[in-house]
């Protein structure tokens, strides 16, 4: 039974289709869309199709980009290192610490076999062919630390273990700032483990 | 410092927008809007521009409607009774229960001098007018039991008492089929005050 006039019915649908977002948070979205003057709904639909049209994927480290190739992939100093990380949010978060000078890979997602997501929905392949291809000394596995992206990450060890280039992992242990009280006992356990001399 | 590229930096302005999304939530669904297929995002952007042009207010009551009268005020077997509420959800709640056989008239909102909205912001002119050319025998202040719903009851309750109609509220009390376990105490103070005999 559809509750409301067909089309609030129609933009509740939407908005139910955003991640994380039931049919109450939708209503919502769509009674504060309904008191919006016309001009700001239009900026919200163009800025839709808009984004659609103009983001691209890098097509070669499957990043999102306005062009074919990503200004990282494009830049000639960036060598050496590849980080492979899930999606493109994990790429501006690196990003952000200004640190790292390497390339990335963006697999696109964790393997998931509950959600129906193996190798070939990954970009694995690619992967693969890009470390025959380019000059890597060095993989970095910056996939989440969640149980998929353990499994991803592990999965992606492997396969790269006969290329025989070095591949690390990203530290774990206590988040700076953080208060001890509220790490959980897994990230304690691992700070604990992955302990260095203090010199 | 804008951290993604424009066309996504935009997408994500926009979801920004919605009550309750703040820029982390904001950009999972612009994420997500980008793995869509374009069919998909064209729909999206269809029914947001649809919702907006087809949407209008019914010109009695205030709810949201397709048509310049809205099908319960068309309807002339619905007589005597008005029931004021905030907004058109709380007339989808009401209609809902298929008990009611009144009409309605929506508020647009709550009295809240902290976001500047009096009673000019609100539908009460209009409401005062029905009031005064409507047959009405009873209104029912249906506003949400919040702090500012029962500030807008008690404003709307004093100034229809010259009119000597019967102004009631809804019950407070606890709500069918939850524990009283989890029940607040002010809930739980107003469902004992308002206990009834058991015949």
């Amino acid at each position: 039974m559809s509750e409301y006039i067909l089309p609030l019915e129609q933009l509740i649908e939407q908005f139910a289709k955003l991640p994380g977002v039931g049919r109450k948070t939708a209503t919502r979205y769509a009674m504060a869309l309904l008191e919006w003057p016309g001009e700001a709904v239009d900026a919200f639909s163009g800025a839709l199709l808009d984004a659609k049209a103009k983001i691209k994927r890098c097509r070669i480290c499957n990043n999102i980009s306005e062009s074919e190739l990503c200004p990282i992939c494009s830049d000639d100093t960036r060598q050496g290192v590849l980080c492979i990380v899930e999606d493109p949010r994990a790429v501006m978060s690196i990003e952000r610490v200004r640190d790292f000078k390497g390339k990335y890979h963006v697999l696109g997602g964790v393997l998931s076999p509950i959600n129906g997501v193996g190798p070939e929905q990954l970009k694995i392949k690619e992967l693969l062919q890009r470390i025959e291809k380019e000059n890597i000394t060095e993989v970095i596995v910056a996939t989440n630390p969640t149980v998929e992206g353990e499994t991803t990450a592990m999965y992606v060890t492997r396969l790269l273990k006969p290329f025989g280039i070095k591949v690390t992992r990203l530290a774990y242990g206590v988040p700076v700032g953080a208060d001890l009280e509220y790490a959980d006992e897994v990230t304690l356990t691992r700070a604990i483990e992955g302990r260095r001399e203090i010199t």
